[in-house]
């Protein structure tokens, strides 16, 4: 029998569970699993690798490709190595003599990960090349791709931005800004409006049984791959099944947005989405009622488990969503 | 049978000659090879790195693990990226839209490699194993040591290091600076003079069948070992053979320094070193008689050989280095 190919869009902390949960079930349920990340970070070391050497933004690649490193002890170490951050004051460390300036300099910030990431874009031409190297590098249980080869921006247009013009409406341009703003997001784009697809994610969604969308933040990690023309129109065409896993809270970009407004928001940007399964947390759910109907209305059951880690932290734990999703991504259509 | 322990002193262009030379060995006479690498070095990205995040300066390291990288293609593609340097203007590449700005950063002139070093010394608090992880990364087929776990120091006694007074001695600081000097060195030593030894180095040159020295800057990159007393202990000690490789053509540093000479400075800093075998390039040697009478006076035998690239520039061939080294070697004592 051949492996059940699984494709996890998003970006960030949410797409990085979303992975951890997946491979929990890889071995149970033999999956083949591939990352379509976003690529329209423009803050932090991602932003600012971007700006001066204009390739992809690496951050949310590098977590991705840190979800699905392997279990080996050097492995895990190498996956330690990419998510280890300069400090902006550097560190005596045990080995050497302290710092003669110890004040902030060029690599203050970066996660070495970006680094070797923007390296190997730089050095092989190509990012798909590059994260083929790097996940070899951790030896990762899965595949990490770009949604498209060129670094895109996320533009919106936001109600309130300023919480002292509550009705003026704004547009904000940047992922950052579009991340952080606590106004009302009414409508997103890209720029360009229509970025070309990263090929291998199109062959990928066409191949795959199983798409999955979210956790992740909404506007800024979920939706963005709906707004790629190639990618929206690969999703609609593939013969997969569709689950959505939900967030457990809102955050600042989608504050007053409900669990049923964020799948209403996926039919609002895709219309032709049909969905199989939503699986969503069943006290960050409340009432199921609202969410229930959203859910039909795209054509899904919705799926209640407890997914949340137990600390009260608005965090997915891998092992419980891989728990919930072993059942669902194992059943018979 | 047991390998054949080798452990190759140097830094630099000259160590990376020796660890390939002596790579190309290894199969035919089963050589278990260890770097012992100088860290010396406070120019370039070396040096910033040195002074902003205050370990090791990697340069010298990164160039004998990528020496010692193995030959599949995964590894080689690692040693490519750590020896990728970033450009002080950013490149446009294939995948990525132009940089917006265009202007040098943090990253400029930052050998990918080096980065790796740095963070990986920061997360493991340890250079030894830091050097053992990337050694993995690599698929490095030997050992890369530091002669000390901490940044030392080189500072020289120069005649000569203003052109226009050629009989003033001045004090010159850094390996950088003495390295580019065309004055005469009249003395050499390191700061702090007497720097604790990296212990796996110490018990690498114990173990030892065979240690060699050479070629490479000699004041900057050969010489340094000799002036750490727990290595000079060690090296005195040791039951190894010992063979010296000479270099093609003076440097800057050795410039007015005889092969003969570069000898005597052996012997100078550490007047118990006793030599086996001197190997020297037979068109580099010119009149073999003052070398061959230099190498008696350690002791050693004097092997001429061809061992420079044939495009004429001062650079030993890998292969030809390594054809010389086999028969002495592979020579029963």
């Amino acid at each position: 029998m051949t492996a059940t190919r699984v494709v996890a869009f998003g970006g960030g902390h949410g797409l990085s569970a979303s992975l951890r949960a997946l491979r929990r079930c890889a071995p149970e349920l033999d999956l083949d699993i591939t990352a379509v990340v976003t690529v329209g970070d423009d803050g932090g070391s991602s932003g600012r690798l971007r700006a001066e050497r204009g390739g992809l933004p690496p951050g949310d690649l590098r977590q991705a490709l840190v979800a699905l490193a392997g279990d080996h002890p050097a492995t895990r170490r190498s996956a330690g190595l990419f998510q280890h951050r300069f400090a902006e004051v550097p560190p005596s460390y045990a080995g050497g003599a302290p710092p003669t300036g110890g004040s902030a300099d060029g690599l203050a910030g970066h996660a070495v990960g970006n680094l070797v990431l923007c390296g190997l874009m730089e050095l092989l031409g190509d990012p798909v090349a590059a994260l083929e190297h790097a996940g070899a590098m951790l030896g990762a249980v899965g595949r990490v791709l770009p949604m498209s080869c060129e670094p895109v921006g996320i533009e919106a247009r936001v109600r309130g931005a300023d919480p002292s013009r509550p009705d003026e409406v704004r547009t904000l341009s940047g992922q950052h800004q579009v991340a952080v703003t606590t106004g009302r997001v009414e409508s997103l784009r890209l720029t360009p409006t229509a970025p070309r697809a990263c090929p291998q994610a199109v062959a990928a969604i066409g191949a795959a049984e199983w798409l999955i969308f979210g956790p992740g933040s909404w506007y800024t990690s979920v939706l963005p791959h709906l707004l790629v023309p190639e990618l929206a129109a690969a999703i609609v065409a593939s013969p997969a099944r569709r689950l959505v896993t939900l967030n457990l809270a809102a955050e600042k970009e989608t504050l007053g947005l409900s669990l049923a407004d964020h799948l209403a928001a996926l039919s609002w940007y895709l219309p032709e989405l049909k969905v199989d399964h939503v699986v969503a947390d069943s006290k960050a759910v409340g009432d199921p009622e609202p969410v229930g109907r959203a859910a039909e209305s795209l054509g899904a059951r919705l799926v209640l488990a407890p997914v949340a880690v137990t600390d009260g932290t608005p965090r997915h734990d891998p092992a419980a969503l891989g728990a919930a999703l072993v059942p669902v991504l194992g059943a018979d259509r």
